[in-house]
């Protein structure tokens, strides 16, 4: 088994204090990213590096296994559900879902619309068969999660994305679907305990609160694959890859790793529960001094905020903007820039954010406001 | 620009002294592990890891365009072609290759037959249309490269396997072809120059030569793009790759980075006549250690030997094995197990394996014929 834990580090090296709010790839725990380096270097005593093994090794098999574990034990994954590390990213499973669910002979899919992400998604899925937008937040600019929709019994898969980077918006609680429902959960995956069996696949790129670029995590019920009568190419289906215990061919080894580590540093700190009661905090402490603060405003319905991704502006940026971004910068804040299409700030508060740098940022906030 | 160059090491890890054999993932230099460990925990002096920065940040676009700069120089990549790093492996490029270049009305590929690679291309390009075998080994076990064959004229394009590591079985020259020709070079990418020209698609996982498992090279003529009159995904379409510069969604930061790592590596000793220089006098040692000594026997024909992978057999198995496998571990070689569908042993010799290794693996069987 891969040794445990995360002794002190011999290396020399220092983080410097930088408070990083980047959207994703982002913020991992310093003990994983001091565990990864050393791991390069050297893998457990075995004389080799974590890179320049085999994946057929049973150094490696016992990481992927490990990993594929914590994310079962994480989540309480039923046992008739597959945990897959694979490549290509949410924009790959975009199309994987849909050709995994949807039927050859009049496939139809439904989606909730509700941003880049899940329009990305559509794209995709249009490839292969009807697309049904069930519900959209685009006339609103995407600022809350739509509600109130039925979801059509004759749809052959249900999908949403649980969290959207972009809009800072989030499913505060998940909808009722009597078709399977499918979620790209990237964005906010093992911030919170969710109810698994809800969903026939849940898919995540690990770059958020996973580990680096460069895997995704599968979650998919078996009993769901195989009934979409589609010829799939080898490596886009769910199943070639559960019956290859994912490994298929040759994973992303450093990136299932350092995932591994990831959740190990979660379990240790108590699992999701935790996890969530330290994103609850952070993103209490900013929305709080966002709302309070009179220069400032949030730019999404508050009942649909994300923890994840605060998103605001200044009210009045030509009288404050050039000043703020200067005394964040010199707070040696990183990321906080909005993403291009929304503008403003958006600050990306995933796991491995403490809450010390949440304070900077709202310490910021209130030194802008007393010397406006 | 990213920080060239490998300086002395400040850590205080060392490798241990072991002769790595591995078929891939695969031994890489010394020096790039160090570089890479070091910018895990900090980049180039930035105050954040390599894998917690945004794949947008200036220092990450910097890093994949002179990976992909590298490729060009290093390959002398035509002005006409793309270089991109993507996901998936060769098993996605089997799928990836054929969509990108199979006509959607009658479409069909004629592939070369030389073992496992070259069948799993042939599985996926047969979802999307008629597959032609021009010429197969697999009368003779693999043992040889086919030759004296036509390749179609009215295919839509020629597919080859550069390099079996399975069966240690190389091209030494390419065919002709007056259709598109497609080569999975995975395993000799790097190895030895090549006239990329000849080719308008090269595709290879980076896990051989060119780094850690996790990203796969693409080296296509984009004059060769958009002509299957067919619907590609997103992801799988290499004119949108190339159209977003390698950065369409998320790359595998990490894979991508030590790529580039090991690429300058190749450069500062001379590039790829240095490589084959290097890699010429490392199969040399070994295959006139097979020939010459009475219990060894190699199991290719001699022409067709890669330098990459050389396969050899004991004569007597039941006289030496044990003692040779107990020799050859003592002496700290690592990998040496043949692929299981062929038995024997296997020494995968690539860029990175020093002269150094293969030596103490020849004396291990040069100390086996004098004590037998």
């Amino acid at each position: 088994m891969p040794q445990s834990g995360f002794g002190p580090s011999k290396l020399t090296y220092q983080m410097s204090k930088v408070h990083n709010y980047s959207a994703g790839p982002c913020i991992l725990p310093p003990e994983v990213m001091r565990k990864a380096s050393q791991s390069v270097i050297e893998l457990d005593g075995i004389g080799l590096s974590l890179i320049e093994i085999s994946h057929r090794s049973k150094e490696f098999v016992a990481i992927m296994e490990k990993a594929r574990g914590l994310v079962r034990e994480l989540l309480n994954v039923p046992d008739n559900y597959s945990v897959l590390f694979l490549q290509g990213g949410a924009s790959l499973g975009f199309y994987m879902s849909a050709i995994n669910f949807m039927k050859n002979e009049g496939g139809k899919g439904a989606y909730v619309d509700t941003g880049s992400w899940s329009n990305k998604a559509m794209k995709e899925a249009a490839l292969l068969g009807e697309v049904i937008e069930t519900a959209s937040s685009k006339a609103d600019n995407y600022t809350h999660i739509p509600k109130g929709y039925t979801v059509p019994d004759d749809a052959d898969y249900f999908h949403i994305t649980s969290n959207n980077t972009i809009f800072g918006t989030q499913f505060k609680s998940f909808p009722e679907s009597k078709v399977p429902m499918l979620c790209d959960m990237s964005s906010d995956i093992f911030s919170k305990p969710v109810d698994v069996s809800k969903f026939d696949l849940i898919y995540a790129g690990a770059q958020k609160n996973m580990g680096p670029a460069g895997t995704t995590v599968y979650i998919v019920n078996k009993d769901a694959l195989g009934k979409t009568g589609r010829k799939i190419p080898s490596m886009l289906d769910l199943a070639v890859h559960d019956s290859k215990d994912s490994m298929f061919n040759t994973p992303p080894v450093f990136s299932v790793y350092v995932s591994m580590l990831t959740l190990e540093w979660m379990k240790s700190l108590g699992g999701l529960e935790a996890m969530q009661k330290r994103n609850e905090e952070k993103a209490a402490l900013l929305y709080n001094e966002i709302d309070r603060n009179p220069l400032f405003e949030g730019t999404t319905a508050a009942e649909d905020r994300s923890t994840m991704n605060a998103t605001f502006v200044l009210k009045d940026e030509a009288a404050h903007k050039e000043r703020f971004d200067k005394m964040w910068n010199d707070a040696r804040i990183s990321g906080l820039k909005g993403h291009r299409s929304v503008g403003g700030y958006r600050a990306s508060m995933y796991n491995a954010l403490p809450l010390e740098s949440v304070a900077v940022l709202t310490d910021v906030m209130k030194e802008l406001e007393r010397t406006a």
